[in-house]
């Protein structure tokens, strides 16, 4: 098996298996459960793996960790909007 | 900078990220927001990234998504008893 292959399937699955939270904090607008600093850590973590990927040249761990990183900056905005409207 | 220092440095920050849901999960026994669909396509995904770490020889790769594939995995274990004790 081609592993670019491999990895953009392993790719997307870990990317459709983060969406149900984005989708349920935007429905519900309820950030209650969301810890700003555990996204702070995981966006920073992500962050590191896309310039990985740039070092080793290998564009599954680029794509799929730019995509989590865009999920998971959504994610802080809407903890920043919704926790504030709460006030 | 030495590139598999950066790709340990990734993952142990987005190993810690996980850690909090883990911890929740077992302190509350509440797994009413847990979807095991989503966890079980988390799983293989990692599991592909395992493979794929693997193939590319990559130890950070290798590491970070077998620990990551251990914390899902008890999470979804959890799910099953956790659930199974409420009914």
């Amino acid at each position: 098996m081609n592993v670019e292959i491999l990895g953009l399937i392993a790719g997307a699955l870990t990317a459709i298996a983060s969406m149900p939270q984005l989708i349920k904090v935007i429905k519900t607008k309820n950030v209650e459960d969301i810890s700003w600093l555990m996204l702070a850590i995981l966006i920073s973590g992500l962050s590191l793996w896309v310039w990985y990927g740039f070092e080793q040249d290998e564009l599954p761990i680029i794509l799929s960790n730019s995509f989590a990183v865009i999920v998971n900056v959504t994610l802080l905005t809407c903890y920043f909007i919704f926790r504030d409207k709460k006030k």
